[in-house]
């Protein structure tokens, strides 16, 4: 029987780890807000499943709880953000209020965000960007778990590449990881114990294999295509912000192994161009077309980047959001380990939070 | 027996052709540069092989010799150039020369390009920038050529994106489609009868084909990544320019069904992060650690983002271009038709131009 929470409490159990690892009070905010947008948008690979490593992480002194962080305007349209290994949801929150009134002011902006720890779901800012009326481009930059084209090694990040646009009644958002499927997927899948898709991932000698235990590596996407915009996405993140991750971590120094991340975000004032309403209207028109479209062979609709996630978050107020009972029993164990209160779970769909739904049923 | 020509000639004729059509001769020559680029690149999908097409462009009224471009600044760092219908190459070029000061000015800009026709290949342009100073990020959209996931007809463009970042002794550009293959590869494979290979192409009826007459259209990478990163490519180039693409052409008129694209390039001043050769030599110690990763099995080397377009291009300056049979016949076609003289080309790789490799070989 699955377990389901409500976005109230998974935040309230977030909020309470965070400050426990030592962030204040603010910080843990902004750092359960990422994770609790990625749970309810059935994103649980980007979810509170990432609470016990954020731990250890803070632990071993790689997520600095109380960063000095420091932000430094380099021309009107360019900010660089030196995170000092703090989580990267505050240094993404950090850069991104700083950027919008740069943006504002010269129309677009960029900034490079060195030395944070795991940022969670990038669609996450380039949705908030897009909110202010905003285009957004958001590319991460990460340590190597991927092998680059031609190699048999990790030598390369799943280096995710996320943009956003203005939309009704909420922005399109892509986000999209440069490996054939995202490495929380990998996670996840040892978590539930389901088995991978054929071409998913590799093991340790260079074999494909479809067993989460035996999967050391997924691969890029599409091989030479996925694995060049990867290693782009080092050059602009990572060199840009002089924290090189893969040259670090490839020369195997043990520091350059470490857990950290560099992003850089880019974002464009839509209504220079022109007023975001009518923008707005656009985009809607445009996917109101691609549905009227005859549909391939066994697709029953057609999606555009970010519906299945906006229909899961509606879903997910509505009913409550699915707690997986690996991530439940490892969230217990950091309850108890940190001394915060445990997360409250209830069996079953409508118990917890369902009124809404069962309701409508019932009428 | 191939047919070689050589780069001085190759541009002569293309110079002649775009003359020929109208084109001033300062323009003709900046579209016969990006023509050439790609052929001496062994990309002869995006070289000379597109002249009969222009040509045919030109005569429809879908390509204008001489526009009346209009360029306007809308903020420190945004710029919108409206290029009534010229060659891509032209538009490109231009919001080239007016978005470089700007840069230079506020560290970051970004061009938005309405209204052109076809761009050629992307990494020229951003490879061109790269070659400043400047980080680049180039997307480009066009008219509907593959299916949207989840449909089975012409409902997206095979929207390209490329990055160039200076590097030693030239930029890493990164080029690609967000189809499976560049569409341009579906014209070379119909030139050259080579069939494709499986899972590149759909007929009519939405059945794959490795027929490249049969071929209607081509797949997007990976499904719905790059079906949404297409899609998005769209958003940002085609609605800001308020030159919607997709939505014109799905909705059926016959105006919105002629070839026309939109493209957007963002320009990053490195120096605003670091010295430019510190900048080159992390990326000169980022491949140098690649290249010594170990191989995947059948492997012969590690490639990085235009490299091999580098070889071609020593190879062919060196040796010749290489100039395909049919490609041959069609451009003597337009010879005749424009009364421009045709392109000189001779059999085999050494007797035009091959005088530095004989020579290396005869020591």
């Amino acid at each position: 029987m699955p377990h389901y929470t409500t976005e109230t409490e998974l935040r309230r159990f977030a909020v309470d780890v965070f400050r426990a690892m030592g962030m204040p009070d603010e910080d843990a905010g902004i750092a359960a807000g990422v994770l609790v947008w990625a749970d309810l948008r059935a994103v649980s690979s980007h979810g509170v499943s990432r609470l016990p490593q954020y731990v250890k992480w803070a632990a071993d002194s790689i997520l600095n709880p109380r960063p000095a962080m420091r932000s430094e305007r380099l021309s009107a349209g360019l900010l660089k953000v030196d995170a000092d290994r703090a989580s990267g949801a505050v240094a993404m929150e950090r850069a991104i209020s700083d950027l919008v009134p740069m943006v504002q002011e010269a129309g677009i902006g960029a900034a490079v965000i060195g030395r944070m720890t795991h940022s969670g779901a990038l669609g996450y800012y380039t949705c908030k960007i897009a909110e202010q009326g905003f285009a957004c481009i958001a590319i991460n930059a990460g340590i190597p778990l991927i092998p680059y084209h031609g190699t048999r090694v990790a030598s390369l990040g799943t280096n995710p590449i996320s943009i956003a646009v203005p939309g009704r009644p909420s922005p399109v958002v892509f986000d999209m990881a440069t490996s054939v499927v995202a490495l929380g997927r990998l996670v996840q899948a040892r978590k539930s114990g389901k088995p991978l898709e054929p071409g998913w991932a590799i093991d340790e000698d260079g074999a494909q294999t479809t067993d989460p235990e035996k999967a050391a590596m997924v691969l890029p996407l599409g091989g030479a295509k996925g694995s060049g915009l990867s290693l782009m996405i080092e050059c602009l993140a990572s060199l840009l912000a002089c924290s090189p991750l893969l040259a670090d971590s490839l020369e195997g120094t043990g520091e350059g192994r470490k857990h950290r991340q560099n992003a850089m975000l880019i974002a464009i004032d839509v209504a220079r161009f022109l007023p975001v309403d009518e923008y707005e209207s656009q985009v809607a028109r445009l996917i109101g077309m691609l549905r009227m479209q005859p549909r391939a062979r066994d697709m029953t609709e057609i999606l555009v980047p970010g519906e299945r996630g906006d229909r899961s978050m509606r879903d997910s107020r509505a009913c409550g959001i699915e707690i997986q009972d690996r991530v439940r029993t490892e969230l217990a164990d950091v309850a108890r380990q940190l001394s915060v209160p445990p997360l409250t779970t209830n069996e079953g769909r409508h118990r917890s939070t369902g009124g809404e739904r069962r309701k409508t049923r019932e009428q």
